[in-house]
Parts: structure tokens; sequence; C-alpha cells
């Protein structure tokens, strides 16, 4: 999997995560593609709107898509499930 | 606008969330909006994920889409941009 057009988003301020999309951008990526888990989901909506009204407004939502993934934590017994967002970049 | 077929996203369980959207479903709605807005944007994509994974195997996204809202509180000067989520549900 080629993680040089992807963003995962974490707990960081959403600048932060604005600042590597347009750094994608700049390096010469046409497409990149933003990744959240669980809480972070808000937060990469939230870095998409902030990038596209304040930087680059000319910016395209190619695709959002949702899912769920399996996660195997070592505080609980079994899996968890937790759900996920692509959403996908083009300028 | 009408909002026979939207289920809006707050801060209750995602569990009542999902059984407002089986309810419309079982009403007869083919197709049904999930709204949301800021930290309920996470809430709006699980309460999607656990209707589809525990209730409705058959339940397709047909549309996803990101926006911001500009919203006016009292306690704060000028409006404040929040970000949105609209889920376009299919059974």
């Amino acid at each position: 999997m080629s993680r040089s057009n992807t963003v995962f988003i974490g707990r960081k301020p959403v600048l932060n995560y604005v600042l590597a999309c347009m750094t994608l951008f700049k390096s010469g990526q046409e497409e990149i593609f933003i990744k959240a888990r669980g809480r972070s989901i808000s937060t990469a909506v939230d870095v998409v709107e902030v990038t596209r009204s304040r930087f680059m407004p000319d910016l395209k939502v190619a695709d959002v898509s949702i899912g769920t993934e399996e996660l195997t934590s070592q505080d609980r017994p079994g899996p968890t499930n937790v759900s996920t967002i692509e959403i996908k970049l083009h300028r």
C-alpha cells in the first residue's frame, strides 16, 4: 500500500493536517486520500473543509467512503469495531 | 424541506438513531438521509455502520457529502463555521 499520498488523521490540531495536505499537493500529487477512524472522523471532515475554504477553493471532493474496521486491543477481550472514513481529494 | 425521511444526529446514544433509521425504513421509505454537524459526524458514521452490520446487511450507502455551515451563537461574536455530513442510505 502506498502511503505517499495519504494523510492519516489523529488527535493533533486541524491545521497540522491541513498543512500535510497542502504539502502533498505542492509536492505534485493530483489526488490525495484522507483517512480517519472513530472520533477523528469529524476532524477529517474539518480538515477537508478548512483546506477547501481557506487555502484551495478549487479543491474537489472526488469520493467519500465509510466503513468498519475490527481492532484488537490489549485492554479488552475480543475485537472492537470502529468506524472509518476515507475522503478522496482532487485538485 | 421535507424532514420525514431524515434523521438528525445529536448527542444521544448511537442505538437511538439506529432505531430511528429502522423505523423510517419500516414505515415504507426506500431512501433516508442522515445528517450531522461537528463532533456528531463520527456518530453519524457509527449509526450507518451499526445499522448496516447488525440489522440491515443489504443497506447501501448511496451518497456521502460533506460541507460547511455558518452558525451564529450568542456566546461568540461573529459566525462560526461548522462541518457537516449528509449520508444517503438506500435499502
